[in-house]
């Protein structure tokens, strides 16, 4: 190739989806390969819904914000096409931060060899973010013990669906909540789930109760919602609430409120929030708490694959409407 | 004394101010003290936000409700005018939940001798309840770290002016939020804080900002209410929340909705409600956290001491209003 595509990040986002015209897709030049970069090939890039703190411009968030004009942020999967680095040859598969682009030019920070001959779906749906965040926030963060009750929300979502399958390998009795019909089946029949509330259609405390006869212990938060609300009402004495995200939130001028605090002194609480980007020098170890699972077969995933470049840009309305089935990656 | 007096909860209280007719003040019989116990003529007795969730037939709270009928919970101070029991003589002086009573009959569960020669109102108001709390959320939860900038809610209060001058004495910037402008003063000009919010007459947000430069640190939540939102909306990453208490939610019908949780994952906050009868087991190292700072002379306390039993009653609405001025105490 002499010229490659890559999309850029021109304008902030507003509050509510993702309008075309805050990318501009644009050809680039092929870069020269000097001494201590590589040049990768990206075959799957990762979707996250991350990326909508990323594009914002709040300067409190957890990493600095893509810059405009700059080339937009995400991970991926790809194959080094030339390489003038040391730890890297031509002909090896690597992931890391590559950017909407189809080649990346690297100079190996954040790249790491791929260590499993798991397709590029695997490793994008439960080896890089998705597996390294579950295992982070439900084992370190959540400390689940057999026999509790867990909430996720997300639960089809590509972290929640790995959270709640890692704590039905660890004996818990586990709720997921999400917002089809399709998903509640997908979750108990083929993650094996104990149970689905669908915020869409069921009536959220009814169900719940249900759900959780015995109260709940540990609640994984992934989209914030009203379920927030009917969930800490049922928390049992010293439950702990990992908060992953907010997805529910990213599209809306104003924040909506919080549960009332009072169930936190009330059955002393503890509500720990976390991002990935503080946990990265941990990679190898959360990929040793991680393995055993997915060797054992604890782990089922699925992949929504968009095809090519441009389809990122409505893919990220996908985690508004919540109509992706399954982690969502972009197929080069 | 052949009879004395005693005030019975025989009714649960409703929404808003406590009413009279929820209490009944009765005259009982002397009794006999039998083998294993002992009578205690009580002096001084506490008054408690706690108290709210006590008489209150939420059966999820932390301790059970007092029962209807039955003398009102209380800790206080006395002195042994009988004993039957091996560890008490006449004469010692004791303290201890011996309810809202002038004589009380104890098997000697839950009552200690005092161990200081300080008056009845230090012992209630900085080594009971008051600064048994301080230490365990400020110290054990919140674990304040020099240099820190800590927000304490009910800065006036009994348990928070302790909070507050433990933090200034181990090197912290100490803010306080109060309900008038004399609490202000008092905070600030003899306990040393270094800033007053007063909720009931500032902009909470700006002021706020004014004070605290360099954001938020530690937030040590006694009261609830607005100013919830304003300070998470400060919190640098990685702030801990202590959450203690939540009077201004304890006389609504439905509790106030929480601050959004987006700064949760953004600042990767910690959260975590405590209760004290938690740690009861805990009270000897407590202590011994606690009284360096009270012989240092780092502790400042005032009373705010009622006349006879009966001024219970009304005292209990002080919390509602905010218009006591210290550790609320009944003198018998």
């Amino acid at each position: 190739m002499s010229q490659y595509k890559a999309i850029k990040l021109v304008k902030r986002p507003q509050p509510g989806p993702v309008s075309q015209d805050i990318f501009e897709v644009v050809e680039l030049d092929r870069p020269n390969v000097e001494n201590g970069q590589l040049l990768i090939k990206q075959t799957h890039m990762s979707l996250d819904p991350a990326m909508f703190g990323w594009m914002s411009p709040d300067r409190e968030s957890y990493i600095p914000p893509v810059e405009l004009g700059s080339v937009m942020r995400s991970s991926g999967v790809g194959e080094v096409v030339a390489s003038k680095h040391p730890d890297f040859s031509e002909g090896d598969r690597v992931m890391g931060m590559m950017g909407w682009q189809e080649y990346a030019l690297s100079d190996g920070q954040g790249i790491n060899k791929v260590q499993t001959d798991a397709p590029d779906e695997m490793v994008l749906s439960v080896f890089a973010l998705p597996g390294l965040t579950a295992t982070q926030g439900l084992l370190n963060v959540g400390k689940p013990k057999q026999g509790e009750t867990l909430v996720v929300t997300g639960a089809a979502g590509s972290v929640g669906s790995i959270v709640g399958q890692m704590a039905k390998a660890d004996g818990l009795t586990v709720i997921g909540v999400v917002g089809s019909d399709e998903k509640a089946e997908w979750i108990v029949n083929e993650l094996g789930f104990d149970g689905a509330v669908n915020y869409k259609t069921d009536d959220i405390p009814t169900k719940l109760a249900e759900l959780t006869p015995n109260g709940i212990d540990l609640y994984f938060e992934n989209t914030g919602g009203p379920i927030q609300h009917a969930v800490m009402g049922r928390m049992n004495a010293h439950g702990r609430v990992v908060v992953c995200g907010m997805i529910a939130d990213y599209d809306k001028e104003q924040p909506s409120p919080g549960p009332s605090w009072v169930p936190i002194i009330k059955k002393r609480l503890s509500i720990q929030g976390f991002t990935m980007p503080d946990h990265f020098d941990q990679i190898p170890s959360l990929l040793q708490q991680l393995t055993p699972y997915v060797t054992k077969g604890d782990i089922k995933y699925r992949a929504h694959v968009l095809e090519g470049l441009e389809s990122a840009i409505e893919g990220l309305n996908m985690f508004l409407s919540g109509e992706n089935q399954g982690k969502l990656l972009v197929k080069l």
